[in-house]
């Protein structure tokens, strides 16, 4: 295969290692002057300092930052339609059970996907996949959950495994059955926690369409005890656990999560002592969607606390068309720093290497290591506070996804 | 001359006149569909709607939403360095004093400025402008402000009367002299503020270097008594006023700016009821720079009320390398709606009529009707709404400054 050297690297900032960085260790990023990668067959074969090895191909990054390719941890990639309509009634003041008594919010979106063809959101969703590693995405986790049902679910998941294959950006699955009680299931709870524990887990499972397992724990969508029955069934089928906790209210996500050994919890918005202990104890990522609160106008997560409790945390977009139509992960990063009051050291390791963890990646991807893909950023920047400082443009200069430029804003026409 | 026909435009969604819109009237936008734009020497000849005119070059809209190009009526374009470095001080929580009293802030840009030759503020500053085309500002503002001394304020307006005439962004020059108090006034307040009225201006005048006086009327920088001798001096020589007025504390500068028919008053996040009364009596606009009361996590101005009492509102970037490093105009029109719960409509009008009447250019851009410029917006979308509700990222397809394809999207290598 030809081998490839990246040179001339101003500056190569990288987190190391596999495992999820904790408490303090958040802000150990490797930092080396004048470095060069060495790559072969998509992998990473060798990084250095000083005169670059030979290779069959090579690229001059003129002096400038490289860091690995982002990691969006949490995104719901596949849905229907757009929400944009909403917007007159939000300004209004239209509370949201209003929106959503009205045939607004999660069920419009859900009625969007059902009436979608396969053929149509796979359209949509690889739009939105080009958008995402234009601004320096390269692996995305991707929910189902606008379905609510046994068939619709798994033709979202199936449109992921699609476009796998189809697109550079490397995806992982994740089933979210349990993302809103349908309303034919209004007067019979159980029932639906029945089907989406006994009859889609096992399918999903089966027939590898998921690898993580969530359910949306918050009062008035699932209770704790609910989330356990459906998390404990996907553990029981292979199915590694995430949960969508703490978001407005407390009730038992965030210490259920460490209990049960949840690979992350999400949002954790009002997470309290109770479950920042359970979380840390158990070692569960807080996959912290900061571009949620800022697009609700809602309360930042407790990062720094987070951070001091040795919890480790990662940043994702959370793109979906309802609380955060934003897929940006650069704003993400702003965001980080703006409103977590997290270091760029301690951002750029939530955004590579815990993303990775939080989604079972981190042995191939989320740190710039000889085994490692090639997934690599050039910035148009020559230092790590510079892209973490300016807010707004997309500083990237190229992105490599396993080897290769995917994006060149340097070529011209 | 070629005449170029713009076709099949799904909506064409612009405001109407030459007036800044005031109160309820900054919903109006003229919202039309299937339409086309008749394009002759830069300018708009004619608009319609059904089979389009024959034209010697025409061009497929194919359904979208068209707009005319943003303007962008504050930014301190004109720069040495960055201030990345001030990140961590400020992550923690070390207050603006203190960076100020080690050498940073504002006075780092001034040395950063001064030892920059003209030819490096010209390609930092060309590179910005880049950026900003790219997001689809098509007409901007910029002030001087980072040299506090006659040369190096000329410098600076020399570097922007330069760039007007070698890049597509059509630029109106601000004199900002009293930007900051030089260190070496100290105590000798009265003799800077003379030398900027008496000989600052005067040069500036006769140069024809700036359009526009600007001063920052804040508390610890200069009082309202100060800048109405600055504003009114820069009247006496024809430069029309402007002024930072109640950013932090609101000392009179917007009440200031309604009695001397200033043309627009800037920030106004702490504008008061008075201050209100006066700009609503002077047809003051309101310039408003939300991107900034972001990145500083400081309070939103109260452009609601604003609006309620008959004031025009133009949304704006700020763009400077200290409060806010972003030039991005569609980030501004996503803080108009989420933060200051602004309508579409407001917002469209805010970022084009508004802001290109509080640069005295609504007589040529700002709104897509005949004998205005051809700047025009082709949005990767197909309602007004959508460009609102999206987040963070770049939802341009082409822009056209002047009837020329600028900036081109759809074009593949």
């Amino acid at each position: 295969m030809p081998r490839l050297v990246l040179y001339n690297i101003g500056l190569l900032a990288t987190p190391l290692g596999t495992a999820p960085k904790k408490g303090i260790h958040q802000k150990e990023i490797s930092c080396v002057k004048n470095a060069w990668i060495l790559i072969e067959d998509g992998r990473i074969v060798q990084t250095g300092t000083g005169e670059p090895p030979k290779a069959d191909e090579s690229m001059d990054v003129k002096g400038r930052l490289v860091t690995p390719g982002l990691v969006d941890a949490h995104t719901h990639l596949v849905f229907g339609g757009w929400r944009q309509h909403e917007m007159k009634m939000k300004l209004d003041g239209v509370p949201y059970l209003e929106i959503l008594k009205a045939g607004g919010g999660i069920l419009s979106t859900v009625r969007s996907t059902v009436h979608s063809s396969k053929e149509e959101l796979k359209e949509k969703a690889a739009k939105a996949l080009r958008e995402m590693l234009g601004y320096g995405t390269t692996t995305a986790e991707a929910k189902s959950g606008y379905g609510l049902c046994p068939e619709e679910e798994y033709k979202q998941l199936e449109v992921v495994r699609e476009l796998a294959k189809e697109q550079p950006v490397d995806l992982v699955s994740t089933f979210l059955g349990a993302h809103a009680l349908p309303e034919r299931y209004k007067e019979n709870r159980e029932e639906f926690v029945r089907e989406v524990a006994e009859k889609m887990i096992p399918y999903i499972a089966e027939n590898k369409l998921a690898e993580f397992c969530d359910v949306f724990c918050e009062k008035g969508v699932f209770t704790a005890e609910e989330s356990r029955v459906i998390l404990e069934a996907g553990q029981k089928y292979g199915l590694a656990s995430k949960i969508h906790a703490d978001e407005i209210e407390a009730i038992g996500g965030s210490v259920l999560a460490g209990e049960i050994g949840a690979v992350s919890a999400e949002h954790l918005i009002v997470c309290d002592e109770a479950g920042m202990n359970s979380m840390a104890k158990g070692g569960t990522i807080a996959c912290l969607l900061p571009a949620t609160s800022f697009y609700l106008g809602a309360k930042f997560a407790p990062a720094r606390e987070m951070i001091k409790k040795g919890i480790p945390v990662a940043l994702a977009s959370d793109f979906n068309p309802g609380s955060c139509p934003c897929l940006n992960m650069q704003f993400v990063m702003n965001l980080g720093c703006l409103k977590y009051k997290m270091t760029p050291e301690e951002v750029l390791n939530a955004v590579t290497l815990n993303a990775a963890a939080a989604i079972h990646r981190a042995d191939v991807t989320g740190t710039l290591e000889p085994g490692k893909y090639a997934d690599i950023l050039i910035w148009d920047a020559y230092d790590l506070n510079y892209i973490f400082y300016r807010l707004g443009s997309n500083l990237l200069a190229k992105v490599l996804k396993k080897g290769k430029v995917v994006i060149d804003y340097e070529k011209t026409c």
